[in-house]
C-alpha cells in the first residue's frame, strides 16, 4: 500500500556501473527519502529497472533534469505515475471475473476506475448496470473483425483508458487492434500457460487426464496467448472431477490471479522486457 | 496406514445395477466388515473401480470363487495385493530424488523394498553403495538402444520386480521396453505436463517467463511424457530465477511429487484407465 | 455438481457388519442405482456416515421405511435434502465476502437463495440493496445483547432459513442464539485456527511476525471459534506486509474459504460429529 | 546462487536520509559493481537492513573503513561473510529432516558443512555414520538438565560452529544454552506456529479437527516456540487422516522447511529485529 505523501518513481535503463549511487545522490540531494527501492538487472538484456517509493517535496522537472543528467542516455524515466489508473474492461459472457472486478472498483480496492465495460453479448449488462457503469454492448456477429475492432476502439477513444483488461473476453484480437496499446492490456487465460493454449483449455486438461489446473495473467502481445506472462496460479482436481466441474473451479482461480495481477499492474509494479515480465514488488 | 490386520481388495469391472450391493453382501457374507471402501464409476468408459479395506479372517478362493458369481465377467479382482512392491530403480546422475527414496526404503516409510538401482552414469554409485543397495553401472554409450536396454533388462531379470521406479532417468526407453512393464513403470517429469513436453523443460520455462514451475509423476506410456499422469505440484518462482535457480527449485517438487505419487501406487490406490489414472484414497 | 435427475441420501447412524451391503441392497431393490457413494466410520464415535447419489424413480415413504428396517434404530436418514438452501447473511461493516456472495447467489453460483441481509451497521445497505435483496439494519448499540439479538430473530423468523451465514460479522452471538440453530450457523474467521482466536487477529500475526497468514470458515458453537472446523486455507505473507497489508491479503482467502466451505455444506456433504467435520466429496 | 566472483554485504543500522545513497556511492568510489542490492526499513523500530550482491576487486579493511565513515554510529557491517558454515546438528530418533541435511550435506546443495551430530538417542547412529559424520550420542537420562547440557557444549567447543540446527530435537534447551548462540539456533517445529505450541502438537491438530497442518522453522529464543519465524508451509488434511497420517504428512513439511530456512541462513538473508525476522532474498 503506497502511502498518500510518498511518490513512485520508475527507472528504465541499460545498466552500468554506480547507477544504484547515481539514482539514489540524485534522490537524497533532492531532499528524498527513499522508504523502499527495489531494482532488478537481467542479465540478458543487461538492462536496469527499478521502482522506488520517496517521501518528500517533490519538484519534478527539477529532478527529472538531474536524472537525466546522471543516468544513460536510453533512460525511461517516470516519476509520480497517475495512482488510479482508467480502465475499460472487454468481456463477453461469464460473470465471475467481471463481478469481483466491479466489486473492488465500487469499494476503491483497486487503483483503477472502471470508465466502461463493453461486451460482445450483453449477457452482462443488467450485472454493470446495477454498479452504475457504462455497459456498451458491440455484437462481433454478422461483420468483419476489423469492423467490430473499429467499433470497440470508438468507444475506447471516448475514454482514454491507461489499461484494457480482458475479463473473459472470448475474442481474439488482431494485431493491429493490439498495437494501440502495447503492453497496456491485460488479458486472464484460463490455464496454467503454455500448457493448453487456445481456446477450450478445460476440455484439454480434462482429456489429459491433469490433477492441477491453473490460470494466467498476462500482458497480450501478438501472438495469442504468447505476451509476457504476470503471475499465475494452479488448484488441484481429480478423476471425479467432470469437464464443467473444472470449469468451476477454475473460476475461482481465475478471478484471483486476475485481480491479483491487476493489483501489480496499477501499483506500477509490472515492467516489461522482451517476452517476461519484472516484477518489483 | 493400512491396518496390519486389515486386507485389501482392489475390483475394476464395468458397471452395472446393483454393484456395490453385489460386492459388499459378498463381504458381509464371508464375515468381512468394509473399514474404507471408495468407488468410482467412469462415464466415458462406464468401467467401475474399487478399493475395499476389510478387516476378518479372509479365505481367498472362496471369496474370490463369490465376487466371480456376482460380478460381470470381465472383472479384474486383486484379493490382498502384496504389501510390499519390490521394485527397481533407473537413474543417470542427479541424487535429489534418488537420496529421498533410499531414506525411505532404508526406514520402511514406503510399502516397497528398493532390491537395486540402475544407471547410465556411475555418479551415484558410492550413494547408494552406502545404503547397502546393489548399484549396477550399465552405459549407455557405445552401443544401440536395444543393447542397452537388454542389459537393463538383464538385469532386471533377476529381481522380478513388482515396478520400475524412473529417478530422473535421463533416456527415453523404447516400445519394446515399456511394453514389457505394462503400467509398472514411474517416472518424474520435471514440468508441469503438459507444459514443456520432452527435454530441458526448466530452459523452455526459464525462456517463456514463466511464474511458476511444477513437477509431475506419470505412469510411463510409449508416448513420451504422455502417459497417465498421478500427480502433480507447482510452486513459484520470478524473474529473479536464473535457470538453475529453476533446477534447485524444481528438485524440491519433483522429490515430493515422486514420493507421494509412489506412496499412492504402492498403496493399491492408483487404477489406469486409458490414458488417466482414478486415484482411491 | 449434482445432476437433476440424480438424487441424495444422506445417512447417519453407529457402525455395524454389513451395513454397507444392507444400504445398498435397499438401494438396489428399489431400483436406484448408486452413482456415487462416499462413507466414513469414526473410530471414536464408532458412527458411520454415509452420502449417496442415485438415479432412478424414487419412492421416498417406501425407501425410508426400508432403510429403517436395515440400519441401526439410532439412523438419521435424509432423502432427498432440499437441493437450494434458504438462507440469511449475517454482516457488520466488509464488503468482501458478502461482495462475492451476492454475486453468486445472482447467478445461481451456489445451492442456496440469500433471502435478506442483517447488518449492525448500515454501510452495506446500498451494495446489498443493488442485487435487490432485503437489507435489514439492526444496531447492537444502546441495547443489550439479549435485545439485540432478539431483534435478529425476530427478522430472522420471517425466512425460517436453512442456513445462517456469519459474513464478517463482528459480533459475538450468545449461546441462547447459537441454540436456535444447531449446526446451522457458518462463520468465517480471519485466521488459521486454532491460531489468533478472538479479536484482532491480523494485528496478533503481524506482532507475532509469521510468515503466512490464513482464514477458517467454522461451524459456530457455544464456544468462540472453537467449533467444528469446515475447511482453511493460508497464504504467503512477509516481513514487508503492514497490519494493513495482511488484512488485504487476507481478504481473499477469506472469500474463497467462505465460499468454498458454504459450497460444501449446500450440497449436504459436511456432516458434524462432536466438534469436527466429516466431509463426504 | 551467488557467483563465486562476487561479494556479499551486509548491512544492520539506524535508519537516515540519505543512507542508500552513502551505501551505493561507496561501493561505486571502490570499483564494485551491485549486482542485486535488497534493503528493508522496519517502520516500528527506525532500522535499515540491507544485503548486497557485489562484482569486483574486494580491499575489505578500506570498505569497511569507508563504509563506517558514511554510516551511522550504530552500524553493523558484515563483509564477505563465510561462504560456506560450520553447522552441529541436535537430533533425537526421526530421521526425515536429518536424512535430507545428510543428502544435501553430502552432495554440496547447501551452504554447509555438517561438522557432527548429537543426539539423546543412539537410533540414528548407522545413518549418520553411513555419511562419514561423527556422531555423539549423549543421553539426557539420569542426569540434570545442566550436565546434559554441559555435555553438548563440550562436544560443541570441539566444532565451533556457525550455527546449530535442531532437527527434531525433542528436549527443551534452557536459557542458559540458547545464551551461548544468540540467534544462531534454528529449530523446526511441527505445527503452524503460534497454533498448537508445545508438545504432541499432532495429536492436539488430530483433536482440533483442523484441515490444514503445518511446519514452522524458527530461530530459538528464550521463549519454547516463539522465536523469530524464518518460515512456514502447510498442507491440507481431512478427516480420514488418523493421528499418525498427519505425523507422516507433516514429515514431508517439517522437511521442506527446515530446508529452506537453512538455505536462507546459510545464504546470510535472514536478519533479526526483536522477535522477526527481515529475509532480503
Amino acid at each position: 500500500m503506497k502511502d498518500i505523501n510518498t511518490h513512485i518513481i520508475l527507472v528504465t535503463c541499460s545498466d552500468d556501473v554506480g547507477i544504484i549511487a547515481n539514482l539514489s545522490t540524485v534522490m537524497a540531494d533532492n531532499g528524498l527519502n527513499i522508504i523502499v527501492m527495489r531494482e532488478f538487472v537481467e542479465e540478458e538484456s543487461k538492462r536496469f529497472f527499478a521502482r522506488l517509493e520517496v517521501a518528500g517535496e517533490l519538484n519534478v522537472p527539477k529532478l527529472a533534469s538531474e536524472l537525466e543528467k546522471v543516468l544513460p542516455p536510453d533512460s525511461d524515466i517516470n516519476i509520480n505515475p497517475k495512482a488510479k489508473k482508467d480502465i475499460v474492461v472487454l468481456a463477453t459472457k461469464e460473470h465471475h471475473c467481471l463481478g469481483d472486478l466491479l466489486i473492488k472498483n465500487h469499494f476503491g480496492d483497486i487503483n483503477a476506475h472502471i470508465k466502461c465495460v463493453i461486451a460482445n453479448h450483453d449477457t452482462l449488462a443488467p450485472l454493470v448496470q446495477r454498479f452504475g457503469i457504462p455497459f456498451v454492448y458491440i455484437s462481433h456477429e454478422d461483420k468483419t473483425k476489423q469492423a467490430f475492432e473499429e467499433e470497440i476502439l470508438e468507444v475506447i477513444s471516448h475514454y482514454s483508458p491507461d489499461y484494457l483488461v480482458l475479463s473473459k473476453f472470448m475474442r481474439i484480437l488482431s494485431k493491429d487492434f493490439v498495437a494501440h496499446f502495447e503492453n497496456k492490456i491485460i488479458n486472464i487465460h484460463h490455464s496454467f500457460l503454455p500448457a493448453f493454449i487456445g481456446a477450450n483449455p478445460y476440455k484439454k486438461a480434462y482429456e489429459r487426464g491433469v490433477k492441477m489446473i491453473g490460470a494466467t495473467a498476462h500482458i497480450v502481445s501478438n501472438d495469442l496467448d504468447e505476451g509476457p506472462i504476470i503471475t499465475q496460479e494452479t488448484t488441484m482436481v481429480n478423476h471425479t472431477f467432470s469437464k464443467q466441474d473444472m470449469v468451476l473451479a477454475g473460476r475461482e482461480i481465475e478471478k484471483k490471479v486476475l485481480s491479483s495481477a491487476l493489483k501489480m499492474v496499477f501499483e506500477d509494479r509490472v515492467f516489461v522486457s522482451g517476452n517476461k515480465t519484472i516484477i518489483l514488488e
